[in-house]
């Protein structure tokens, strides 16, 4: 086991221990890729990929069916690979008797309530305490050991080299649709697993919509585009945006994107080691509201990304959470006017003790 | 409201007066999508693109977060759009008490088990009772209507056009990496809207893996590769197995081929309305195992197909649902002999009064 997976699986038991439990059982993909390596992805909540179960003392275990059964032992060296082949219970009651399991931990967050009912009264027939838990794995996560922010440094710089790659080709004329797909054939071609999200491309009034999706519409020479691009690479993400603009910036967009960038800068210069992430949000959104348009700017002012593109810690404005050294987040403002056109920035940074480390270089359209 | 629509939310409606719910809360993508034609897919279990609230009577309400706003209204006309800013009960527990809702279900098979409690609880304390409820519209959509039928037909003759472009383009040499883009970017060229499913292209040993993910390996003259492959037009999905090989067959690939082929061509045999799906996976399943693969095949011989890949009905060796006119599935065994290679032949099928209609024409390597 490499010692980065052993400290983890440490570290989770200690937790387990402190509450009692016996074991977890891992639902949820990231949790199951950063503790045991398996990279198969789910198809949906109907259609997990396994689950892994870490009892207090021995095991590890991987259960799967049949479709990953290669796959599991490969990818996951230090897991006992077990095949269900009609239903996780079947496999999983005998197991939870031979370790002499009484009382263990799912991921309530990462089954569905009907498989969690499924699961609590199948193990109750078994005198087995099947009980509710939320982000025992997910703490761990939030704050990146070396091995996880080399990767996530290695995403990062890909995903520029990506973005540099489409400005070279970006011309007048191309579709939304056109473009994200360059893009991520760009990123493809480039050495990444998979984008970590559907790259979103919004010209003009689609920019408006923070989670537009590419459209036929033909991007013109003048008007901002919203390019939100991420990739995986070793399994970490990256996560960019850039408002970008073939031609002239009109002087109302460039107030916008100035606005834009100021609320990322003072947002950027909040986030430290053992500040609220609430004061963060606060930071961006003050400057945004103070300019006249805190109604356009719903969403959060950034998460944290690591296996997941959008995972702990939330930078939003209710949350009190304090920032920890290493912890990686994003810090992405935007100001978005229906129907007209909408402006984000978004860079990803690394908590430090005096501050942060902002892990982008790109420049583009930033400092107008 | 389209009459398809309005069609829907009466047998729903129907369905809810039969339990006795004042309403239902919908969370699953294609669910939603289904019933009011918002298109947003969910970002993973965590992160949903938002819920539906069917009452009764009034509404139907479609309630998401400010950056679906814009598209939210536009894809669903028919739905009073509420946008949640801090947690959805916060706007979902005054519009139940506008509507007088006392008691109501939610979907328990697309919440997670943690928003599940949340809801339950929340809504308690408001004196409402949510209760867990599944597949209230999955069972409305196993069977399609005509315009669903013609979206299906539409979907399958385009994955196929695509299919026939990449093996004109297919050469020795190409990794599996090279060719599954390759499909997905033909997919993009060609129409479609995405991908239904990630593609598959698993040559010589990694064809044993029935969820192979692409990797570097070149694929070499003689060799079987499964190419698994699917797409999204007008939202609706379609799916295909081809198993080919680049220049001569070996005679053992040959026979395995055959073989698989004979267990599809008995299971869609065995498809018709009135006759449980069992039978059908049965039918495959036997000819399999007498020539001695039993062991290796073993996931289920279909599954339903529509605004999911994988939807109801589920042709698994447990089911007794019985098959209605109008539902469409996938006929797809497979033989898999770890170390060695694989096999899999897919197809898509409507079931009729008498029988079935095979969807797909194309005939690559399906009667050697």
């Amino acid at each position: 086991m490499t010692p980065a997976r052993e400290k983890r699986l440490a570290a989770l038991r200690r937790a387990l221990a402190r509450r009692g439990f016996d074991g977890l059982l891992v639902a949820g993909y990231a949790n199951r890729r950063y503790l045991s390596g398996f990279r198969a992805r789910d198809m949906g909540l109907g259609e997990s990929a396994g689950l892994l179960f870490i009892p207090r003392r021995g095991g590890p275990f991987l259960l799967t069916d049949s479709r990953y059964e290669l796959a599991a032992g490969e990818e996951a060296p230090d897991f006992e690979v077990l095949i269900y082949r009609s239903g996780l219970l079947k496999i999983l009651r005998p197991l939870l008797r031979d370790l002499g399991v009484r009382r263990f931990a799912f991921e309530s967050a990462w089954l569905s309530h009907a498989a969690a009912l499924r699961l609590i009264e199948g193990c109750a027939a078994e005198g087995v305490r099947a009980e509710a838990a939320s982000g025992l794995v997910e703490r761990l996560r939030r704050v990146k050991d070396e091995s996880e922010l080399a990767a996530i440094r290695r995403s990062v710089r890909l995903n520029e080299e990506v973005f540099a790659a489409f400005m070279e080709r970006f011309e007048p004329g191309m579709t939304e649709r056109a473009a994200a797909r360059m893009i991520e054939n760009l990123m493809i071609g480039m050495g990444a697993e998979c984008p970590s999200f559907p790259t979103i491309v919004a010209a003009g009034e689609n920019g408006a919509k923070p989670h537009a999706e590419p459209s036929e519409r033909r991007i013109e020479r003048g008007e901002p585009v919203v390019i939100d691009m991420g990739l995986v690479l070793g399994g970490y993400c990256s996560d960019m945006t850039r408002t970008v603009v073939l031609g002239r910036v009109n002087p109302e967009m460039r107030e916008h994107i100035r606005l834009v960038r100021r609320a990322q800068k003072a947002a950027i210069a909040a986030v430290c080691a053992g500040v609220e992430a609430c004061a963060v949000d606060r930071a961006a959104r003050r400057i945004i509201r103070d300019a006249g348009h805190g109604d356009h700017f719903g969403h959060a002012t950034g998460h944290g990304v690591g296996l997941d593109v959008h995972e702990a810690p939330s930078l939003n404005s209710r949350s009190h959470l304090r920032l920890r050294r290493n912890m990686v987040v994003t810090v992405e403002p935007g100001v978005y006017i229906p129907g007209r056109a909408g402006v984000r920035l978004e860079n990803m940074v690394v908590v430090t003790e005096k501050g942060c480390e902002v892990l982008n270089r790109d420049t583009t359209f930033l400092d107008l």
